[in-house]
């Protein structure tokens, strides 16, 4: 009996988990696999209710489950907090830490049936199928970070980058054998011409090599990746990097898709799992029914797989979501002439269905 | 009468300093502006002549000038040098510095002959015309790094990320100039919701805003502002960052124009401008005479508009440039069905004459 939680979260967030545990339930009765789901609350509504983005029963609660679901978190309503009090910073960064998730999967791919909503040209991005691992849990955003008011007036702020041997180690490992069941073609982004932890990054990497003879490893500069994602993306297969640039790229590498409401990430490495969809909180839509919910549901797909042991479970998922694609359903975000258009309900009903 | 120092450097930098002088001595004979150009070694082939990829003979004679034109360095040979005898960090890192370059300015425009090079769609890129201001002396880059020998075996790298409230504010008013001059809009990136210096990056940047009410300003997160970029990136038109994020954003921004063998770029702020292509030594191409001068070409009018006070001769050369292209003429990298191939320095001797 598997225990998931679900953090549905603020703006779009409650939406999208409720479309997704329609589906997860369809699952269930697919397949026979059982499973328990406990709501909690989490980010800008948990601080609303609780004074606290991250309460120790939410957390308590995820460190006791085999996986947690999340929504989204954030807002305006909570921009002006002291910082240590909003979402980002008070509930999300928290959460991977203690999750100890230091391996985010971030998939990009084309869906074919919607290789025109991306922006760049269709021979530059069909087919496009890659996977950026972001280090999670270290480097600049969990570093100190220092404020010194200067004698002349001003301030001075302070942050360190730290990165050890073994937290590059246990990433890249999981970046290898990712590549391994794949194309066999591993690219560990860096700035080792400048940085020193890009320079113990680049060692470390390439040290794991040998252990690794069937992957193809190779290292590229930052910069160098954020043009050639948009020159030739369709050269990546799995991409390997530090928590900031992988925050970039990640999100770099999902829009020439143009369809971020369709796409997945799991949080690997600790014992519990932790899945979201990878775009935000939407507070501007939020509440009205349109948001698309398949991005969530995809995450329910890799949940099944990497947390639940449900290979069966996590293809049948994937499957109802392209069959109602392939049927002409869509949300507003990627509507197009002839499809038909639906809700975010609608949409979770017809996957659920589908399953 | 001005003093240029000209820095060819490695790679195919030879070459299109090569091309950009020619113009450049254009320029005189049409305008009577005077100047005199000495080259200096610098980079890999400054180490390999003289020990140092930046000697002091070099860094006095730039110090001692109006202008600084470089080509590029760097290049596999240097690679496995200890870092501080490395062309980056031992010359290019330091010139910056020295040459108290704080505002590096990085236009990325789509010209309308080559709109088609993009691997965007038309009506993505069709008339983009974006500026970065990228902060160029400080942050990460050029913050202390420490490594340690851990006891358990392996190491910890430990960076540090300063800035402080006179360095944003210095670089700010520079992109608040600028826009004030282009469109009125002006776009700072940060990841504020995360990091420290972020905050009072944007708390320093928001703190101006009211001394050019002429501005309109807008902050946006760095991941959103890499997704933006792609999904619709005429929506900015000056764009604001540290020196990281700039970094990345501006290598991501030029490749959507699809010919950044044409861009230039200016590093401002101290006694002396510092102008280069964007693009960098190519290696694999150098010696070929086929390299793209028009980066260097470029770069030389935006020298002679900040630098050298010819409003004149910049336009002069910016139409020559616009002139030859639309006469059909194209180097190798930028080469369209019907048009005429013309080598490095063949496009330069062009450019001069129509100049
Ligand atoms: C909200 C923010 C803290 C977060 C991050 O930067 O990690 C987000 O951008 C993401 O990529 O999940
Ligand atoms: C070569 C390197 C140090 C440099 C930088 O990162 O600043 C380059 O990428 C640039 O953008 O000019």
């Amino acid at each position: 009996m598997y225990k998931i939680t679900t953090l549905p979260g603020d703006g779009i967030g409650p939406e999208v988990i409720a479309g997704a545990v329609q589906v997860l339930n369809a699952v269930r009765e697919r397949t026979g696999i059982e499973f328990a789901i406990t709501e909690a609350p989490f980010g800008g509504n948990a601080y609303d209710q609780t004074g606290t983005p991250l309460p120790e029963a939410t957390l308590r609660q995820c460190l006791a489950s085999n996986a947690v679901l999340m929504g989204a978190v954030g807002g305006p309503k909570w921009d002006n907090l002291p910082v240590h009090l909003r979402p980002e910073v008070g509930a999300l960064l928290p959460l991977r830490k203690k999750l100890a998730v230091f391996a985010n999967i971030r998939p990009s791919m084309v869906f074919s049936s919607l290789v025109d909503a991306s922006t760049l040209k269709r021979e530059v991005v069909e087919g496009l199928d890659l996977v950026v691992i972001r280090e999670l849990t270290g480097g600049l955003y969990f570093g100190e970070k220092r404020r010194e008011q200067l004698p002349q007036g001003g301030f001075r702020v302070i942050e360190t980058l730290e990165y050890s041997t073994e937290e590059i180690e246990r990433v890249a490992r999981f970046a290898f054998e990712l590549a391994r069941k794949r194309s066999g073609r591993l690219t560990s982004v860096d700035k080792a011409n400048v940085l020193e932890s890009s320079r113990l990054w680049r060692e470390v990497v390439s040290g794991l090599a040998a252990e690794y003879p069937d992957v193809e490893l190779s290292h590229i500069l930052v910069d160098n990746c954020a043009m050639q994602l948009v020159r030739y993306p369709k050269q990546f297969d799995v991409m390997l990097t530090e928590n900031m640039f992988g925050d970039i790229l990640s999100d770099q590498a999902s829009q020439l898709t143009g369809s971020i409401g369709m796409l997945p990430s799991a949080s690997l490495g600790g014992q519990v799992g932790l899945y979201e969809p990878i775009h935000g909180s939407a507070p501007d839509i939020a509440g009205q029914n349109i948001a698309n919910p398949i991005a969530t549901i995809m995450s329910v797909a890799m949940m099944l797989r990497y947390s639940l042991d449900s290979e069966e479970g996590a293809a049948l998922v994937e499957r109802a979501v392209s069959s109602v694609l392939g049927e002409g359903y869509r949300t507003i975000d990627i509507m197009q002439p002839g499809m038909t258009q639906l809700g975010t309900s609608e949409m979770s009903r017809l996957i659920a269905q589908r399953v």
